[in-house]
């Protein structure tokens, strides 16, 4: 009875973003728990059974894992980019505190690269100031907090990455978060449409905010918009993007 | 002459957090360039040429770069963490503002795992929710700004990574924060103080922020202050801190 459970970072797609600790943790696992195309990045091998389960069902997912690792079972979900941004950890952590049993079990998370930062890279170094991360979706939080926190943001005069900007269950979100920074910045905001980033099918896009439109954005994409003081570098092919370490 | 500069990111600390890309890359290059004790982290090999610099330098450390890649050379520029925050990638591109020779040379970023995400995995998740990342060095920012961005995060209840919380040069300036943040949030808002995370010296502290003191942090030490909604999970040893993903 040595269960545990690791809740992995597989990176934002490529391999060669996967952490040695995270290929270990996979390597010691007797199941993998998760959503369906991560799972599926998972090598099957003889004593290791695959538990792909579909989106949004969370919290399910959790106790499972919770569950088998209780029965000894050596337990790894697995998250794409950081199982602590936007994915897996937490969900994980709510379901610990519904039962007591579990609060002790052996639970560690493993960090992986988050999907903002492979897209700043690809980009430049948009993210090399202060900035913040949001959600898009309002599956799990009202809409007015998302503007508000929009509206803070850009007083702040933060860096902004955006996960899950946009799907075909909230196909409108997108195009109010626009028009919030529409009426708080200037039309020359830069921003970073990152789709799909390090996998073969990766495409980056930089525009200005005037020439932002909601359909640059789908459920693949992580959106970046930079401060008041981010830069546009020319050069062959895409510029580069990056936000100066000072700020006046 | 088919030189090239990148920046990769060493992640927080253990080996078994970088990724195989910066690997290969590390394994390519002629030449490495960076802070003494990230360059220390590069396991010397015959052909491979280590440039260790102070900190400070980072303008010159990139110009230098840049010049050894435009000469032919394969250059790493090693950042710990990942490159892109508050580490050496704003560097290198300022640097490649200046001198429009350098603007098509083959500049590439590589991410790693920065310190807050693993000082987050190490607590459990409490960057599960919109969240903002701010460096309180006042080297090269007013303290002004600092201030002002600490009022907006927590008005918009982001949770929040501070990055470069104290050094012997700057003792006073996270005392100061801690009363900005005392003077907009509830006296028991969590806060974790990670110091040195992965590495042998790992050391995590968790408080509410009454009990905050400014000795707590050090040059090596990554602060998270929790939202409003982030909850703390007793059990044996240090508690997990995690923000559920639904806000109200």
């Amino acid at each position: 009875m040595s269960g545990w459970v690791t809740i992995a970072g597989l990176g934002p797609g490529a391999e060669a973003m996967v952490t040695p600790e995270v290929q270990t943790a996979l390597a010691d696992a007797t199941d993998i728990v998760g959503y369906i195309p991560y799972v599926r990045r998972v090598q099957p091998r003889r004593g290791l059974t695959l538990h792909e389960s579909d989106n949004r069902v969370e919290l399910d997912r959790a106790r499972h894992a919770l569950q088998m690792a209780a029965e000894g079972k050596r337990v790894a979900v697995v998250s794409s980019g950081d199982p602590g941004v936007f994915a897996m950890a937490s969900a994980v952590f709510e379901a610990v505190e519904e039962d007591a049993a579990w609060r002790n079990l052996d639970i560690r998370v493993l960090p992986g690269i988050t999907a903002m930062l492979a897209a700043a890279a690809a980009a430049g170094a948009p993210l090399g100031h202060d900035f913040c991360a949001i959600n898009l979706s309002d599956n799990l939080k009202p809409w007015d907090l998302i503007e508000k926190r929009l509206r803070l943001a850009a007083e702040a005069d933060f860096a902004m990455a955006f996960y899950n900007p946009r799907s075909k269950a909230r196909p409108e979100g997108f195009g109010r978060a626009l028009d919030v920074l529409r009426s708080c910045c200037e039309a020359e905001r830069l921003m970073i449409f990152a789709r799909a980033v390090s996998t073969p099918d990766q495409a980056l896009r930089v525009v200005h905010l005037a020439d932002a439109a909601p359909d640059m954005a789908d459920m693949r994409t992580l959106v970046l918009v930079g401060s008041s003081q981010t830069r546009l570098i020319p050069r062959d092919g895409t510029p580069f993007v990056y936000t100066p370490r000072s700020a006046p």
